[in-house]
């Protein structure tokens, strides 16, 4: 769906390498430059929630009370996981895993929620700026803000690098923690996704959250290690997931404190702390979490070196990478797209045998409001 | 106890700023240069296990057997802390706090366990250079090895900051976090502290303990907060406290993934991350955390920031210092002492009427060991 827009990539960033903002805006500059939705629509996305998903949903009804991911269909990936959990949490059993030991991992764009047409993060830095833009009359003939506000991506994109670390500092940076939470709050609760028109939250993954649940119901201790923002996930995951605010780890920006005369603040500074992506991923979990994972789910080749370090656990692991193939239901895309890009992880999952859910196949609802 | 090495006290370390090792250091430097245990006990230090603290663990035979805080002496500290966490948990009390609200943060190093006559991390890094000279001989002629090598403190301090950072390097970095934690756990199992002549693993504070599983008995999330080096306390805190590895935060050192071959490992870095002491502490509670803790205890300055920030927290708090003042059973030391500062915070605690827990008023006993 993405290649209408393929003439706009013609903007390099990975070759940035330096220990500021610039390493966070490699993600979302990719995506930025590749596609805006506003001018990219295609008629994949414009489906409904009456399709297929939301009817093959009506086999829950059907489905056992006891079975603990009622929106996976039967079949290989779903039959692995749960003889996985089963075998590893049977005391008694060689395989066994101590409940401190029972950790699991997943990313969050692209594994339990979605990521198109871009990055939900990037919709809010550009509905943010948007919504800023009171407080600064000067950004009507100020780029790159007067691009975003003249919803004119071509120019955006020409801003280069520079424009888009200043909008995500405008938006993400010289503020309170506690400001920025609510913000986020406030827009994850109104904001729609401009192709399915439904809240960005609802746009996550009924058999992931079910998933996330049965191995919780199981005693393993889930976290989020994502690329995302770590406060901007934490200002609705947990609502969202069941997920404690401290088990989701993302990457992060400098933060300082603010004695603020005996009413303290944490005022998020315009500097990169963590890249949470990629390589950063394992180093991101031995930082916060202290365990190597037994379990983890991905999408993208930025899973990958999680997925390889979990795979490197002594104790059995399982290692799952969701496919997106429902072009119809939720988009498909892998090897070719800039955003979740499935290449080389695809090539080791499937050389290393790793389970592949594909969405189209596997799932029989992808989100929650098409269950019945 | 700590006057007769004043004179050593003649190394400017709190002028650096810079966003390497040095930072680590600062805290460790203050104390490497002001007085070094193999010269330097005090008869104050040369107790031994039968002393009054033993004796007055008698009482616990009577105790309530459902006292959560047996080996604390009945008074205001130790009613003020079972108020707090009866009214709290009290549901339609008007200061009920949620359970996903009940964050709880302690400091480590005097808090916990003891952190005299040096903070016990520092004999992990002077016991380091000994043992892994074998693999240096270089290190015998060679500063600041030598001068460790030789327990020779005199020309330790001497060889300066640099000197600090060089020993530091090499027994936190250049090698797997894997190779780190086992050495780590080697040593908590058999290192002794010089001067009680018990395993440093021993010198853990157990009314503190008894306090953390009456907080976790009551739903409170516990996270260690401390200046010391993140994995550093993870390779035993989490056996010894009962505290999960992913709810231990502390300094950190940067480390990179290496996938070496297929099989992976995290590798330390010489090049500091995060400093987590005083404004560190609010700001990695936010960042490993994400929520303002409701109850928080230290024992120095360092924890000050802390306390603030918790203390500003619009729903019921309580905030905790220990104050060493048994120079029989542990130690005494407060305003004066290079080692756990005790002199705003005494102030502020104070002010603000914190809870202060006087070790030789309010503690039946200081250690396990001394229970009967």
């Amino acid at each position: 769906m993405l290649q209408p827009c393929r003439q706009f990539l013609n903007f390099k960033t990975h070759t940035v390498k330096t220990n500021n903002l610039r390493q966070f805006s490699n993600a979302l500059a990719a995506v930025i430059v590749f596609c805006f939705v506003f001018s990219c629509n295609s008629s994949a996305d414009k489906t409904t929630d009456t399709d297929s998903g939301a009817k093959s949903s009506d086999t829950n009804k059907t489905a056992d009370s006891e079975d603990p991911l009622p929106s996976w269909n039967e079949g290989a990936v779903k039959s692995s996981i749960v003889d996985y959990v089963t075998t590893v949490t049977k005391e008694g059993s060689p395989d066994f895993i101590p409940v401190s030991d029972r950790i699991a991992t997943f990313d969050n764009d692209g594994t339990l929620w979605s990521e198109q047409p871009l990055y939900f993060q990037l919709f809010y830095i550009l509905d943010q700026v948007k919504a800023m833009s009171a407080h600064h009359p000067d950004w009507k003939t100020k780029q790159p803000f007067k691009a975003v506000l003249d919803n004119n991506m071509g120019e955006l994109m020409k801003q280069g690098e520079k424009g888009l670390l200043q909008i995500i500092a405008a938006s993400h940076a010289g503020m309170t923690s506690d400001h920025f939470d609510s913000t986020v709050s406030q827009w994850i609760d109104t904001a729609k996704n401009p192709v399915k028109q439904k809240l960005y939250k609802e746009l996550v993954f009924q058999p992931m959250i079910e998933l996330v649940k049965y191995l919780q119901a199981n005693q393993f201790k889930v976290f989020i290690v994502s690329g995302g923002g770590i406060e901007f996930m934490r200002a609705w995951a947990e609502g969202v997931y069941g997920i404690p605010k401290d088990q989701i780890i993302g990457s992060s920006l400098k933060a300082r404190f603010d004695y603020n005369n005996g009413n303290p603040r944490i005022v998020k500074l315009a500097e990169l702390d963590f890249n949470d992506d990629k390589e950063g991923k394992p180093v991101a979990i031995q930082r916060y979490i202290g365990r190597k994972p037994v379990f983890a789910a991905g999408n993208s080749d930025g899973d990958l070196q999680m997925l390889q370090w979990t795979a490197s656990n002594t104790l059995k692991n399982f290692e799952l990478y969701v496919h997106h193939t429902d072009s119809t239901r939720e988009w498909a895309y892998d090897r070719q797209s800039h955003i979740g890009t499935f290449n080389k992880g695809f090539d080791e999952a499937i050389a290393r045998k790793w389970a592949i859910a594909d969405m189209q196949k596997d799932w029989k609802v992808i989100y929650p409001f098409e269950k019945q």
